[in-house]
């Protein structure tokens, strides 16, 4: 099949197609609308959250090749939520329509170990891994890399799942077989002061713009609270961080929003403290508190960079520090305490179950800085 | 039919029915979306701009009670996004689902001469009007409140449509010809100062949050720029101007967004100097910088009022000064040139066709006040 003939920007009363149903393509698709685009929102799940704000819906597998090409066909670019759909997916829509980010980008971002090699291969540290798909591989991989050490699925991981910790004395075979067969990677203990992310974008025009560096914490593997900016990060070592993300985002021709993780580790302030967990090649959780915090959202941001649109500024609103906290399964029934915080931004997806560990929204609070 | 026994909140899941399309639905239904409500909008015409940003949509006239019971049966909260609204439809949707604002809020705006009346009746001043239906009442009206004056139709009008200056020596009978038998308001010339707004909610527990009163400039009586703090309005009269509001939203026992609009004449500082234009039952066009410039949004605090929540903080964003323009007709066509603006919020409509007059989006800047 030919390539597709859409080219150029996008232009308002046009339609942007999402591959995903959940918040993440929620928020991109108010962000879109607020654009007066059109949304076509790509999902499996028939009570896809995101299908509540779209002007078309597909209901499909990501496997299902006709109706992968009428979905693309019907729009004008393609962008994604999340990283695990299989490639040859990407590699349909992208014969029927521009598909931002690259499936490169995908095949890089959602394989772990092809993306800790893509990371090395320029220069910057990852934590040591490697290679596991038999308990031979992992007896030698723990004898390389000691213990403790995590193992990993290569592909479809998130919050936590699809991983699991190693002790020294564990037995391999029935941690492996845990797994299922699936390829795994070993990953080294990283003894960490700190997690930080920094989320940017990249446009059409290889423009740049990261917002600043936040700090992350997790519970129970969940991301809890992000800050911004980040405490105690020198500006020095934030600012190394952001020309990781661009050095990574050029190196994949990226177009779109991507999300670096990275550990900030012991030694002098500057790129040293510095090693990259992992890359999301979308918009990112730790990200949600541009919505009210930053100038331009980074639902916002996606838009412009798939459109072929100008980025926008990506600076904090009237340098007032920001912290954005998950609502995780019944978290969310504090909706109305919220509501009535003077200045807390609450925010909601739409999602009918609140099991635990679900992601049910998030609350976004903007504070003056305390004097330093 | 019996009465609704949807009562207390609406909870987060639950479904808000809005009545219109237009961009004012559309706006409310992306802030509803972002509290994890579904909506339902209900418009005439197909392509109604607020279709695309919603979980379901009935097509159909504000005259089929049919199709408006089964609207309002299938959700748990309706509003509007305009006034010129049959009476009778409110009755039936009141019906079936609470109406915010009530019907009695809808009927005494809807018609000027009924909502002039009802102003006066709390001892707020008006410009000095009579009721015109004959050629007979034009030419009382017009010996009584002199020339320059404004003949407008006591119903359906909107950015100037429905009205028209009268001079002196102007053909009457060929006036009111043009107007085609419509009941009509004569209204006596105001020599104001400067066009004020104040947006403004009131919840269903009579909670009240007022927006800083703004400044209007209308071209072509469109409104074309919106600033707030409004450049010269003394904080004496601006507080009368909030208080203002305050006195009709409770005497109408309103609640939801509703706008009022003023004239500033000549007079010492404080409710000496104002004159109220007219009440929209509704979110507001002068209220479309709160979607950056306050810390709630006209919109989201109409979604919190009608769904019977606490009012949400309507401060300015970090005490910036904010200035909205409409893009009307083809300025829309400059939305490249604003996506590059660093800082300039650019909002678009998802309207397809760019009709001189019509108002296609609006683009919302945030800068630091001058010193003073």
């Amino acid at each position: 099949m030919a390539k597709t003939t859409k080219a150029g920007p996008v232009r308002p009363g046009g339609t942007i197609g999402i591959l995903g149903g959940g918040q993440l393509g929620r928020m991109i698709a108010l962000a879109a609308a607020n654009y007066g685009l059109k949304v076509h929102v790509y999902a499996p799940d028939t009570d896809s959250p995101a299908f509540d704000v779209c002007a078309a819906t597909t209901v499909a597998p990501y496997e299902d090749a006709e109706a992968l090409a009428a979905f693309a066909d019907s729009v004008d670019v393609v962008t994604y939520e999340f990283e695990n759909i299989p490639h040859v997916t990407a590699e349909i829509l992208a014969r029927h329509a521009p598909l931002h980010p690259n499936p490169r980008a995908l095949l890089t971002t959602q394989d772990r170990l092809a993306e800790k090699r893509f990371i090395n291969g320029l220069g910057i540290p990852t934590a040591p891994f490697r290679s596991v798909d038999t308990v031979q591989d992992l007896s030698d991989a723990l004898d390389a890399l000691g213990t403790p050490a995590v193992l990993k699925t290569r592909r479809f991981g998130y919050d936590g799942k699809g991983q699991r910790m190693i002790r020294e004395g564990d037995d391999l075979a029935a941690i492996l077989a845990e797994f299922g067969g699936a390829p795994c990677i070993l990953e080294g203990f990283v003894p960490f002061e700190r997690e930080i992310s920094v989320v940017a974008a990249r446009g059409t025009d290889a423009g740049f713009a990261a917002f600043d560096p936040c700090a992350n914490e997790h519970e129970n593997h969940i991301l809890a609270v992000t800050r911004v900016p980040a405490p105690g990060l020198a500006r020095e070592t934030g600012d190394a961080a952001v020309g990781i993300a661009r050095q990574i985002a050029e190196a994949l021709d990226y177009v779109g929003v991507l999300a670096v993780e990275l550990f900030e580790v012991a030694g002098p302030a500057g790129a040293a403290r510095l090693v990259v967990n992992e890359i999301a090649p979308r918009v990112h959780n730790s990200g949600h508190w541009t919505i009210e915090g930053a100038l331009t959202s980074q639902f916002a941001q996606c838009v412009r960079a798939v459109c072929g649109w100008p980025l926008g500024d990506s600076s904090r609103v009237g340098g007032l520090d920001v912290e954005m906290r998950n609502l995780i399964g019944d978290q969310a029934d504090d909706w109305r305490t919220i509501l009535a915080e003077p200045g807390a931004h609450l925010h909601l997806y739409g999602k009918g179950d609140a099991r635990p560990g679900r992601k049910m929204g998030h609350v976004t609070r903007l504070v003056r800085p305390r004097e330093s």
